[in-house]
């Protein structure tokens, strides 16, 4: 029995060893890996003179604009630069919702020069009529204050101005944006609901500055539609003055956005198949589509040239992944998430399987690691086997659940492991929506370390047992 | 002996229990001072207000300038609005170099219009001779070949041009921006060993732009003085290829930088008296003088007004610190760091106990941790008992070694224990010694992160047992 034993434990030890050196082995491989991958993209990587391309021969690509096409076709262009791998364009219908010439807000005062601001309306908003629309103000700083307002009828025939600001005492500002950005999604309808005319936010931002900042809105469906507009964080701070010293004050507003009909666009994929397990699919992606006002270079300008540097480095090391790896530029992620929705119900149909989706969605901003979504198989690989790997790259942070827009059909279809690309997120906000998103605020260090980032997640999926 | 072993045991689970409790009680205190410390700061914070004074009132302000000077009396003003506290001016004897009128940098080619560049003096170079210098250029990227070149005569009568870039391959830029500056302090007399009439650098950033940095550069002994020049990375690609394709052209050099005598000037002390320990003393810092060049917005104007926010905020909040606090506006950190020594000198000749100081000097970007200085007495405790109250904050960078060349004389002379607010620091040599560092380049956001980060820090020791 002891001899037994001891026999046993020899054997493990023994297994444990062989084990354990192939494990370390297979460590220091993926770490040598890691670091061509890391020194590749930092030294030859050109999603930086792609995103200049992006933003300032394209510019502003809303889904259905002949911008958002021209898009397309760019990305496409670039991927078939690529040698071995192939490009696909994936087809989905989208919304098209058109802004018109430049909104407009005056402030109107009894006695004083009218005050002219700088307004944008917020997507999927409908037109004011023709002659634009006037009328008096109320601020709302909490949904409590419009529903007393509301139902004390004080609220008829009025402009609801939303200004509760982004809490600054958030730590994360993804957190004081969602925490703020309800005002911006539903107020409209909320408003409406008690008779106003038209309802007003101050844009989600932690900036102070000139830019408004547009962003996606929505009507329920047995609610008058209103015109729904944002002010820049000066103008809104202007409004509330002029409010406070004079609530009787008028505002006048006017858009001619509308929606028309859907239109065919498309997802672009570029695959380079797997070498072993070719029918075992990583997804790694951004958003191809923009807000009009913006260049989109952080919104998501920076995640697709991030995704397509991916499959570069890889061509250009002559890594032959294990698995087949496939670089997406979603289209309408702004204002519809049909791309993310087409390329989900394609691969659901298709019996694909996909193991793996990671998106650039937050900024091309300095990464500090990966989000993932609840139940996600590799995040025990990330906190443990990967960690050390990961963090000589300032890569550490796994501890959130997330993913991405595009992706998340992904999960909710096909149970797909799902990563966000995280990063410092500060100063995302700053230029979220609004004509400051610029190709000249994208750093081409730190947007170069994110794609690095998600080469080495890549490879690391693409190559685990 | 079962027994009263058991007692012991009850003993001990009783001292344990109670011991906890403290221990839990302490740590829910100070969770909530965080928050109040933080909230504080992301709400009322002055430092921008501060900051903005500073860069765009005084401006450059080098050690010995008049508006050195100036930024002395403006940040004794801004203490003197404290209740409470004792404003001190600390005199020490700085260097005072001056720079004269712009530098000219002229390519001479053969046949061809000559190339006017944009260059700057580095810190404490000579001048030219009047009528300046025109030599032919050898470009040189590592020592190695400095030597070979030079003992073989080549270097005689030549401009030696440094051009190695700062490698984008290191994670850190600080430590990619330690691997190349051995360039600008030492590469004149090395060059001037070999009788080279000149040097210039490639500006030590890894931003590709039109701005040359400039930064400290010294002389050894034996050596002649000869002029050392800094070209923007785009001038310096210019100049190589230039170089590349005619070896023999040549290069026009004028500068009229001299070193004047000493000058009196001073650091400023913003002291808040402990209640209980006042003796033991907690410094928090940056450094008030810049080059003269830029707005020392970032380098390090930054660090100054998040320190006496510092001071403002336990003020604000009523907090009686059981320490000694002073906020400590250093001067001449740029080039000679004679406050620094002044102040660490001065404590050591009163025999003042300083337990602790910490410097920001990394710019304001969002604040990640704290480096230590190497047996920091309270490094076990960030990593452990205050590591949850801080990683709350985004903090959780306490591994690196470090503190900061301000308080570096108080950590040699008095084994002080020290500590540097670590940033997300990928885009601090971009601005680094330049006119770009300017006060729009800093987020209000990230810098008032910085600030609380130093307060919460600050705290933390103060009130500790």
């Amino acid at each position: 029995m002891h001899f037994e034993r001891l026999k046993i434990s020899f054997l493990a030890i023994f297994i444990l060893a062989i084990f354990s050196q192939n494990s370390r082995a297979q460590s220091n491989t993926d770490s040598i890996m890691l670091r061509k991958i890391y020194n590749e993209c930092m030294m030859n990587s050109n999603a930086y003179l792609h995103l200049e391309e992006l933003c300032k021969e394209v510019g502003g690509r809303l889904a259905g604009s002949p911008q958002a096409a021209q898009a397309v076709d760019m990305f496409e262009k670039w991927g078939k630069t690529i040698p071995g791998v192939t490009v696909t364009k994936q087809p989905c219908m989208v919304p098209h919702w058109v802004r018109g010439r430049a909104e407009q807000a005056i402030i109107y005062r009894q006695g004083t020069s009218p005050i002219i601001m700088h307004p944008c309306a917020l997507g999927n908003s409908v037109a004011t009529p023709q002659k634009g629309i006037r009328a008096e103000v109320v601020e709302i700083l909490r949904w409590s204050q419009l529903d007393s307002l509301g139902k004390a009828g004080k609220l008829r025939d009025k402009i609801v101005f939303y200004d509760r600001p982004m809490n600054p005492t958030f730590v994360d500002p993804g957190e004081a944006y969602g925490d703020a950005v309800d005002q911006r999604w539903g107020g409209a309808s909320r408003a409406a609901k008690y008779g106003a005319v038209a309802s007003v936010i101050r844009s989600v931002t932690h900036a102070y500055d000139a830019f408004p900042h547009t962003g996606v809105m929505g009507y329920e469906d047995s609610v008058k539609r209103i015109p729904a507009f944002a002010l820049s964080t000066i103008d809104a701070a202007l409004l509330a003055a002029c409010v406070h010293g004079n609530p009787n004050l008028e505002l006048y507003l006017w858009d001619e956005c509308q929606m028309l009909g859907d239109v065919l666009s498309y997802n672009v994929i570029v695959e380079m198949k797997g070498t072993e397990h070719p029918e075992e699919i990583i997804t790694v992606g951004g958003h191809l589509d923009s807000w009009d006002l913006a260049e989109g270079a952080h919104d998501d300008g920076t995640g697709v040239v991030q995704a397509l540097e991916v499959i570069r480095i890889f061509q250009q090391l002559g890594i032959k992944p294990k698995r087949t790896i496939r670089a997406v530029a979603f289209m309408n992620e702004e204002n519809g998430n049909r791309g993310g929705k087409a390329y989900a119900a394609a691969a659901k149909e298709k019996g694909e399987k996909h193991i793996a989706a990671i998106e650039s969605d937050g900024g091309g901003f300095t990464p500090t690691g990966f989000s993932c979504s609840k139940g996600n198989r590799y995040q025990t690989a990330l906190k443990h086997r990967w960690f050390g790997l990961l963090t000589a790259y300032g890569l550490r942070d796994f501890e959130r659940d997330g993913g991405g827009t595009d992706i998340s059909p992904l999960g909710r279809e096909l149970n797909v492991n799902l990563f966000g690309l995280e990063v410092d997120a500060q100063r995302y906000f700053d230029y979220h929506h609004t004509a400051n998103d610029v190709f000249e605020n994208v750093n081409q260090r730190e947007m170069n370390m994110g794609a690095a980032a998600m080469a080495m997640l890549v490879y690391l999926i693409s190559e685990d047992k």
